[in-house]
């Protein structure tokens, strides 16, 4: 056993940790979790409203997983070329709870890689090669899902390979005084991308990729229409319709998958963090059924050595029997109109410009000027970039409330474990405003001179 | 319990299984497994010499890995973010294992990504976007992953993104005879290769990769001199010098990781498979001092949700502390001679070519005539595609022996677990030999008109 200091200084020393300049971080440990709360190494309890990156929605040390680690002894590995009844179980299990159109599964170890491969499908099966995704999406940080990706972590990822095409989405909230209604805004973007598509060639694009609700930009929930219109376009122009719902799947939304909100069958839907609860790495790509047929006889020309990984597999199940068990997706339900008047409650402070969500998928907008909406950082600009260290600082005053979470730009994530309760979502709601007051406190006029086309 | 028939039916309806068509696979079920064997729904034993898929280092149902999933109710889930025990004890242990200039862990879940990763950093710290790598090698089959790969798996990932780069890399079976000794061979493709480096302009290129020693295209251990000579170009023009150690590394070949044999300190090492012993899904990159240097002060723009598993990394630690316990590089110092005899004994057989080994890392090559050296299968074929099915007929024939293990084109490789004993050695390279008189009977006579040229 190492202290809490070697822990640290061993962190330090050895690990490269994601997206940060090493020397300045001082990352906490987590030394004891329950159900939606973690405590870190000095003994102080945060609730754990980020489901740690939106994958924890059983929470903490769930009984079930637990027991199910130890069950291990009996289950044998294998390589993916073997069938295994793990394996096929969930296959089954996920093709059941997907629309109705799905017929197989793709495993993979992430979600990027999910996506990764979801891509290389489509291009075989269409012979396109464009791949089209929207910016303020976030797909993941392989080449392929770094350059899907449309915000500037994609940079990382860059010389972009040729292909990956941009487009633009709908953003309700800094759109939505200029269109009668939110159909009217669907409409409009709709005929846009129709008319990208029509100007790159439909014959060169194998894919159209969404993140169904994008998630770590912030929770942009589709308006009216939208989602039903991308797969008409798709439909229309024969183009695959892959929606990621590597975040927003298994019950975060509300439903088994955010698509289902939307009466829509994507050609693929790609899928990680939930479907474990997080406890071991999974993730993966569902097909269609005229998918899984084309590769009966053809060869699927990619593979990964932890494919359909065994005792993976078998976390799988039972996470999932979790959700099951305890009635999750109704659970959501109930929950989403709780959080929904607890976020709703938040318009009256200075700086929120807009609360969303759907199902425990939530977000608060921050704004320097509720009336211009201009954003609290600059769009594009990352939080350690942020030179007048606005969201630096509320994400710190959230924290010392003791409401850990994930904040991108100018959002703060608000999706904790699905297994919250009521009681528990207003009892962070209250840690939450709290750190909003004293956040005016610290801030009390921000530059108001900002204008609204933003 | 599903019986073996409805876990084969299951399969077969519900999963996409890698490399292949789908309707014509009938995969085996490992029904029990224990050290170096397992079991399949007949009952039948085999000898797992391809450690399922390079990966099963520590045998089948290593006790003190099932003790080690017995812990885990004790144990927390973190997301990247934050510092972990299992995770820094992991990173610094490998760090300790790895060459003298070595830093820093970067984890990730798998080899591809951990060779995206690696490309990332390279790109990022040079500012150049050529990446150079070899024919005959396997990278993975991400985008990045897959473009790096140079033989016939990359076509799945194409088109290719701009930048990546192929060299050609010796052989020695195809082309000892023409030159003097294996010096003068290596000097031979270095020039090449340098020629190569200047005329694509030494700024553009940010890194030239290497699996140290190739493994799935059939263990081609590199000639005296050029592992060194690869550094030494590294170093005259500036280029990250990474090795892909995925199949390689953590004792396969003899040394903690193969580039250990070659007196050679590469910028960033790639690792996964054994790592674990194949238990959970882990992979990362090993960075240079130099590197984590760079990304004190530089953001590392990348990211991914299970970085550091705290579980996954547990099971790596215990895998370590295994490989230790039984002191397992030195026994497999110990077993390559063992292997080394009995492959050699196989040159006495008609369609044996070459055989080859570095530590227990092994393979065979097949030829249609020893004279001529004609491959069994042509290169860039695929098993479906091997018209004459010799390598499909091969394959079988060990199967039918009890030998587990994956052929690729002409090779078939012999990478049993580390544990294995020299009796069993002795008795799984029996029924190789078995069947390589079956394969003879089967087989009398081949096509012997081929130009020796390739």
């Amino acid at each position: 056993m190492l202290t809490n200091d070697q822990i640290k200084k061993a962190n330090q020393h050895y690990v490269l940790q994601p997206w940060s300049k090493q020397a300045k971080r001082n990352p906490k440990i987590i030394t004891d979790s329950e159900g939606i709360y973690f405590w870190d190494e000095n003994n102080k309890k945060f609730y754990d409203m980020n489901a740690q990156l939106v994958y924890a929605n059983l929470g903490h040390k769930h009984p079930k997983i637990i027991e199910a680690f130890n069950q291990f002894k009996e289950l044998e590995i294998s390589a993916p070329g073997f069938a295994s009844e793990s394996k096929a179980k969930l296959a089954q299990k996920i093709v059941d709870l997907a629309p109705n159109n799905m017929a197989k599964v793709y495993f993979t170890t992430a979600g990027a890689e999910a996506n990764e491969q979801a891509l290389k499908m489509a291009k075989a099966i269409t012979g396109g090669y464009k791949i089209f995704s929207r910016y303020r999406s976030y797909h993941g940080s392989t080449l392929g899902a770094g350059n899907l990706t449309g915000e500037s972590r994609r940079l990382g990822s860059e010389p972009s390979p040729p292909g990956f095409v941009k487009f633009d989405m709908p953003y309700l909230y800094r759109e939505y005084q200029n269109f009668e209604d939110e159909k009217a805004l669907s409409a409009q973007y709709l005929t846009r991308l129709e008319r990208q598509i029509t100007s790159e060639g439909p014959d060169t694009i194998a894919a159209l990729v969404i993140e169904t609700i994008p998630g770590s930009n912030g929770v942009l929930l589709p308006p009216d229409g939208y989602i039903k219109g991308i797969e008409k376009l798709c439909r229309r122009y024969n183009i695959m319709m892959i929606c990621d719902e590597v975040m927003s799947g298994f019950g975060r939304s509300g439903e088994w998958f955010a698509c289902d909100h939307y009466d829509v069958q994507p050609d693929m839907i790609t899928f990680a963090k939930g479907v474990t609860g997080g406890y071991l790495p999974l993730g993966g790509v569902i097909l269609s059924k005229e998918l899984s047929t084309y590769y009966d006889d053809n060869v699927f020309l990619s593979g990964a050595t932890y494919s359909g990984h065994t005792l993976v597999c078998e976390i799988g199940n039972v996470a999932i029997e979790s959700y099951e068990d305890m009635d999750l997706i109704k659970h959501v339900k109930q929950m989403e109109i709780v959080m929904n008047e607890r976020l709703e409650k938040l318009r009256v402070y200075k700086y929120v410009g807009d609360v969303r969500n759907k199902g425990l998928f939530g977000a608060v907008e921050l704004v320097k000027n509720k009336q211009t909406k201009e954003p609290l950082i600059e769009y594009g600009t990352a939080q350690g970039n942020d030179k007048q260290g606005y969201m630096r600082a509320f994400s710190q005053l959230l924290l010392d409330e003791g409401f850990y979470t994930f904040a991108h730009e100018s959002h703060v994530l608000v999706t904790p474990p699905l297994t919250i309760t009521a009681v528990e979502i207003n009892a962070a709601m209250d840690l939450f405003e709290n750190a909003l007051v004293r956040f005016e406190e610290q801030f009390p006029k921000m530059n108001e001179g900002y204008p609204a086309h933003l």
